[in-house]
């Protein structure tokens, strides 16, 4: 006979409350993988090299070092494969190593303002998981701090339940390096080539990074390297305050609960970006209210606070500083974009930086464009007009540009480039809402521009809002679509003025063509008119032809 | 003189390991308030109630109580709003209260599989954080459990440092509700009216949840009523256990080292569902490997487990339980369609449920249509056609049908409304790779179809993946998108069936008003030629058009 069943399954308050749990935030994201960018075998392998390369690079950049990185995948069969990714960099501390390989939510980067690839604390050790959850093996951790004898070995899973590392063996051993570390996941996968692979992840780096030097061996045999065109470290983003007019109220009175000051004068001085004694004076007397520049910050009650808050927005306070962010700039942008992309035109803007919600941000635009049939035309010292040679083919995963796709797009975040949704990125809107017909170009209502045509983006942030934590996408707030836009705006019309000068090019091209076919002509009937001798006539030819090029200035 | 700078900032491994930090979960969805659905005033508005309703739904249906929910919200000037969502189910145990509104990833419904509208632990502490940041104010809770003389009362916010609940204030109060749960939330918001609205969120929950009645007043002071239709609840979904074939290695190998069975046979028997002793038997045979069916599952190594999983993987497995969903059903999906939706031709399919990732999962979709013009045409049990009369307008949001415009899709997950983020989600992606030209829709390249055409879909799982917390699109997994466009297509065929019949009738309709227009003119003919009196000659014309009704049927 069946247990009868009590209330059809239903449940009281008591019942309810016996069945609450804390969930950790490792269970969260081992059951949502794909938020964190694990949803297919083909996008694990792209997303473990990325976060590995990352964290790579932000470090050899802190300490000072220029990166030399060695990326490694090998196919171990039955869909497995493992992924190692060695770097030059400082080294990770013995007792930090189990924490950041084997626990979400730990890093050193959430917590400050300025300018880094990394900024959760989730991705390297996310990746761990995802090769625990499909092979049940640990990461394997290589790590050597400049000065000491020996390198540390690893071996580092995650306690999912509890959000722990767990570490199974460890090791002392002779490394050859002096320092760096070595990261090997062995995970289920899929392989692939094409414009969502880890060939085109590191290619696009490449160009966003070129004091980096990336050699990768693909899990057939494969190799490429993508040398560095720089030998300079980009600048060393500063650390900054939040800025006062980016503080919501509800926090404020947070760290008015917990600030060190004494007093409110000192309070805002200390805590905050751009408020000096005189601001912060000026802050005070606005918010009245009883509030004393002495007033202690713990004993300022709600309606203090509220009127502190109001009083912020209407003071005036200098922009956010921005050497906190370090962008690309201009040269090394059209640099990285011309020893990767074979096109005949290329331009590049570096726009003055904006903030949002009190977070500095900086707005970067390249473009390549390849004329039509692969060959342009080109105006040497002399004022002779050239056919261009046919282009090499550069090194790594191709970026092809078409007259009959639409453009490639080429998204980066702080320096990151962005492989994944495409579609829900900021990025894309604001290329799609420029009007790339007013700089010669066609293009579909809401579409992408068609022409052959490489449009390259970098966002640079204190913090980049991401769509997700996968850090495929850039949110679109409307202070960045704005820039955006101001940027593709600017590199767009350089674009025009190309396409016209090249139209120009091409009819006086066309001229002279016919001319030069007639010059020899018009020698021989000058030779009969004048009576010339035959080296006459040839030098006559000769300086006519110098100065029909010359007087036709393009 | 200025501070000597060392080493422009490089930092060394030592340095580097100083600044590692623990990031609680609280403070990351704090920075990235986006990923929650608080990126705006208004969507944060809408958020709050949807996750306040969702859990008051939740709470009522598990308890068995026909649900009631009064929704209020207040214009608290200054651009802050007071949100109040209160219902009559059966109320939260006290020492429960502080942590379920005050502690992201808290909850009851992550461990489990079963259908239910929440599944993360996140939604409502989420919105008290936001609440929280923008205006300082806790959340503000009333409860009270069945059989308890009093309510509890309590003032609850975040630290969010921790990760954990702050307790301001407790009180036990009288309340005139027997049993029920209220919170109110204040925060910095922005009303509106329109798609995305709270408005929307309402009707459309009223439309997926025939069993519920909803109260709104807004901030204008605008009131509406959803009433229910049906006073059924739907059934009581069953928890299951996880399908063997939704199991990864690592999972595995984690499910073995911690499960209470002492044989391995037990373990695959009790830890599974649609894994009976014979299919453990034969699963254990094929694994071979010197494994056993008494082997204890805590000893089996790294490459027994491996071939374990190989051999699930071989055996056949019954597809998994689907008492786990709770759909819809085609007729209430029709009735809610029918009770908001101005339209002239309604259908519904249920489909048999389905499988993802080990994930039992049931789509359904209904859909109205509009004939352009505003009315339609009827046929009677007589065979008699009728113009309908002019639709009659439903309560609340408005939900219009138009002839130009792209068809109104309306997404549903776990019976819950989703409104934002239409771009990215499967259900989308599946309207728009439907063909609906066959069906005699106009559709655009890479969109919807033109067409006065609203398209209800829903989506019911254990387990929805969604893109992102906020849970505002499904992510596009394979199996589901397939699934949803065999559920659009069978609506398809009905409303193409549906199109073809109008279009017949029309044109029946213009035959039998010509020959009604010379009806009588024939009766005076006949009477003419066969002497009829009035009578005789007013009795024959009903009689002509009653056969001349019946013989062309429609």
């Amino acid at each position: 006979m069946p247990p009868t069943v009590k209330n059809e399954g239903y449940r009281t308050a008591d019942e309810m409350a016996d069945r609450q749990r804390v969930i950790s935030v490792s269970e969260f994201f081992l059951k949502n993988r794909h938020l964190l960018g694990f949803d297919s075998g083909a996008k694990a392998l792209v997303t473990t090299v990325k976060e590995a390369v990352d964290n790579a690079l932000d470090a050899c950049e802190e300490a000072g070092i220029l990166p030399d990185i060695r990326v490694e995948v090998f196919d171990e069969e039955d869909g497995e494969f493992r992924v190692a990714v060695e770097d030059n960099g400082p080294g990770i501390v013995e007792n930090q190593i189990t924490r950041i390989f084997g626990k979400l939510l730990y890093g050193s980067k959430f917590h400050k303002l300025s300018q880094s690839r990394g900024q959760q604390g989730m991705g390297i050790s996310a990746a761990g998981m995802y090769a625990q959850l499909t092979t049940g093996k640990p990461l394997h951790i290589i790590s050597r701090v400049r000065g000491d004898k020996l390198a540390t070995e690893m071996f580092v899973s995650i306690d999912t339940a509890k959000n722990r590392p767990e570490l199974h063996k460890k090791a002392h051993l002779k490394w050859n390096r002096t320092h760096g570390t070595r990261v090997e996941a062995n995970l289920e996968g899929h392989y692939q080539k094409g414009p969502h692979s880890i060939d085109m992840y590191l290619k696009q780096t490449a160009i966003a990074n070129p004091h980096v030097r990336i050699d990768f061996t693909d899990p057939r045999g494969g190799h490429v390297r993508y040398d560095r065109s720089s030998r300079a470290l980009p600048p060393r983003p500063q650390e900054i305050k939040p800025h006062p007019r980016g503080v919501e109220l509800g926090r404020l009175i947070q760290m008015l609960g917990s600030t060190n000051s004494r007093t409110l004068l000192q309070f805002l001085e200390h805590e905050f970006s751009r408020v000096g004694r005189k601001t912060a004076q000026e802050i005070v007397r606005v918010a009245a209210l009883r509030l004393s520049e002495r007033s202690h910050p713990r004993h300022i009650a709600h309606a203090q606070a509220s009127a502190l808050y109001r009083a912020i927005r209407k003071v005036p306070v200098s922009a956010p500083r921005t050497d906190c962010l370090a962008p690309i700039g201009e040269a090394l942008m059209e640099d990285g974009l011309r020893k990767e992309i074979d096109a005949d035109f290329f331009a590049a803007v570096t726009r003055p930086p904006a903030v949002y919600r009190g977070n500095p941000f900086q707005v970067e635009v390249a473009i390549a464009y390849g004329t039509p049939g692969g060959v342009g035309l080109e105006v040497d010292a002399g004022g002779h007009i050239h056919k261009t040679g046919a282009r090499k083919r550069a090194a790594g995963a191709e970026i092809a540009l078409s007259a009959d796709e639409p453009a490639y797009l080429l998204r980066f975040a702080n320096r990151v480039p962005l492989l994944y949704e495409q579609g829900g990125c900021a990025v894309t809107k604001a290329a799609i809402q420029t009007h790339w017909r007013t700089y010669g170009l066609q293009q579909p209502k809401r579409g992408l521009p068609v022409a052959p045509l490489a449009i390259v983006v970098h966002l640079a942030s204190v913090w980049v809002p991401f769509a997700s934590e996968a850090k495929e996408a850039i949110a679109p707030y409307p202070e960045i679509v704005k820039e955006l836009k101001l940027g593709l705006q600017a590199c767009g019309r350089k674009l025009s003025e190309y396409l016209h000068r090249t139209q120009r090019l091409k009819r006086e091209y066309d001229k002279r063509s016919h001319i030069e076919q007639y010059l020899p002509h018009v020698g021989i009937a000058l030779q009969e008119i004048l009576g010339l001798s035959d080296a006459e006539r040839d030098a006559t030819v000769v300086r006519l032809d110098d100065v029909l090029n010359k007087k036709r200035k393009v």
